[in-house]
């Protein structure tokens, strides 16, 4: 058995500070926040060295000693992460911006960035012998969950709104799990699984009652500043529903800091949500700590139709710490930006991926973003796993037909 | 304008030995055999180091100089190659093989192995100066090539079967590619192809009607043994329609054991198709150089439904010359096989990938494949192209329900 030597210290809450051992199965603090992971970065600093990770295998598990995982036997994994850091050379000229780059998180097992969450969650879920996973979901999360619980040997019980994405309850079946699917939105299926948690006493994988989703999502800004070899980019704009990956990021963007890995100001973080689901939207705009619920949401980025996100006022903290902003855009936007990212670069992003483009669109347009910055856009899924966002036309030939 | 430092030297034609330049646009031999490109081996011998390749970026453009593409700013990328090599203990154990591994080329652009052949095809096609390619396809090549079409600014026409998977249009369509689809077969639509190119000299992207599209496949055989240490497994398995992946395998080890990076015994390479559309394993039976068109061929892995393939000599070169075989196995091995893959290890792979474990536990039980061999499953795609193939049960429930 070997050890990962993960410098993991404890695990703390961002909102009163308590502190909490992290060799004991955790969940929620006593007063309700998320906990966050903390490592002893101090040591990290003088032991641990970037060309030690650069010479490792390209998945996210190359930065095992900053993950939680303690044993390598526990390391579930379908070889996640290290996904394409693209640039967009024509979408950038179209909207006025020397560097767009788009990090595309299509390239994971499940398609989609969830993979990261459900690998070093189930991992540890694992490591603390777990036996049976539930949670609510969108489709992707769950569908990532499912798989990789199949992975580790641990069942899985996942809960849909009926409406997600018909795919992902394809996903859960091949991965054996249970799967029941609510008649409403991703805050009833939240009740439904913690009635379920209250009677059976399952292992809790909702997102952010569980802290170690937050380090697999974090991976994915190690990989942005390694990518850029080790520089920062001036804008990092992330589809928000839940909110784990703008957590994730900014976490990772203030330990490599720590680390001294990086330097100087970090980069402006954007949440992106949909005009029929905008909590942190308005949030922000009314400069407050947290959201409130978003009556009656309805997007066609169903990922991000989160109508009250736990972590609200850590990504919050994320946007107003980094000098970032939250933005909303239209279904039109989406699907318009969708189809011209396919024509110009050859990317089949997602609603959610293409909502980004349309928001770093208005915000150059309002010169928040200027011509020089350098920006990245954090395209969550793949494309094809959302087929009805995209109506082919085509034209049906006989076999002895000419074009 | 920087040079790829390629050590292509010109292309050869396997069945009559006609030499061509590789600087000009060619496609068939005379003869009507596809041509397969040559390198300076020897050169690259003597210039080219392991370590190298292994500093650089984890996509296939790692072996620029084993690829024919000359120069850099002429690479159409989205981040392909360096896919998971992952080991399945279960799914081992289950069949009785100690060491049973898959590629996973789900993880990749465009969600399969289409993507390798697609980004070196479109790089040389951009080299050439192509404005329009054509190409019939069974779906998912015809997406891949469309969307590496737009990212490299050239126009592309799709002709498919109507039977198609339908998220191939979809991807068409997303690429702004022209799409046609044919009441019939692959082989109606390359009939289609033909005369559109005699009518309006379109680039002639049809699979081995040029000779890139294996040097992209080939990187598959690159990447397994660079994964392996430089090793080299016992067996490949390989599902098997158009050939193109075996025959790039195959290419690919005779160039590793050429540069001297292998030695020792080659791998066995399988050849693994469906029962209702068995071509190679007809003429492997009767141990024959070709295969015959393969009549009212039907099987539910659409990917490999390829009644007669132009490469079908050279794919039974390359199982004879490494003591491999054909199989078939039915589409009830396949399903059961893609649902046994899912639950025991996380994959969800597509039909064509599930029909390799069916094969390697045929192979095993009949004593072909032996216990302790080193066994890799060539996965060609991701499961979520094909939603129909796994039926997901689930429970609806009212909003206030319990589990």
């Amino acid at each position: 058995m070997y050890g990962t030597n993960s410098y993991i210290k404890r695990l703390i809450c961002p909102r009163c500070d308590k502190k909490y051992s992290h060799e004991t199965e955790a969940h929620l603090c006593e007063c309700g926040s998320p906990l966050l992971v903390e490592y002893d970065i101090a040591r990290a600093k003088s032991e641990l060295k970037r060309p030690d990770i650069e010479a490792r295998k390209p998945d996210l598990w190359r930065y095992m000693e900053l993950l939680p995982v303690l044993s390598e036997e526990n390391i579930v994994s379908l070889g996640e992460g290290f996904t394409p850091l693209l640039s967009m050379c024509r979408a950038g000229e179209k909207i006025g911006l020397g560097a767009l780059y788009v990090k595309d998180e299509g390239v994971i097992p499940t398609g989609t960035f969830k993979a990261r969450g459900a690998a070093v969650g189930v991992s540890k879920a694992k490591e603390f012998g777990a036996r049976m996973l539930v949670m609510p979901t969108n489709g992707n999360a769950g569908a990532a969950w499912a798989l990789y619980g199949a992975r580790a040997g641990i069942s899985v019980t996942i809960v849909m709104p009926e409406d997600a994405p018909y795919i992902t309850r394809v996903e859960c079946a091949a991965a054996g799990a249970e799967l029941y699917l609510a008649r409403g939105l991703i805050s009833d299926c939240g009740r439904i699984v913690e009635r379920a948690i209250s009677k059976y006493g399952w292992y809790n994988a909702s997102t952010l009652k569980e802290p170690y989703r937050i380090e697999g999502k974090k991976t994915m800004g190690y990989e942005i500043v390694e990518q850029l070899g080790w520089s920062l980019p001036d804008v990092i704009l992330y589809p928000t529903g839940g909110g784990v990956g703008i957590i994730g990021i900014y976490k990772a963007l203030l330990e490599l800091r720590e680390l001294g890995w990086v330097s100087g100001a970090l980069p402006r973080l954007v949440a992106v949500q949909a005009e029929g689901c905008s909590p942190i939207v308005k949030a922000f705009n009314e400069k407050k700590a947290e959201s409130e619920f978003y009556e009656n949401s309805r997007t066609v980025a169903f990922g991000i139709n989160v109508p009250k996100a736990l972590g609200d006022f850590l990504v919050l903290d994320a946007i107003y710490s980094t000098g970032g902003c939250a933005v909303s855009v239209s279904d039109e936007e989406i699907l318009s930006s969708q189809s011209e990212l396919g024509r110009l670069e050859g990317l089949f992003v997602c609603p959610e991926g293409a909502a980004l483009y349309a928001a770093a669109r208005n915000l150059r347009a309002k010169g928040w973003i200027g011509k020089d910055d350098f920006v990245v856009l954090l395209n969550t899924g793949a494309g094809v796993k959302y087929s009805d966002t995209i109506a082919p036309s085509s034209r049906y030939l006989a076999p002895d037909a000419g074009l």
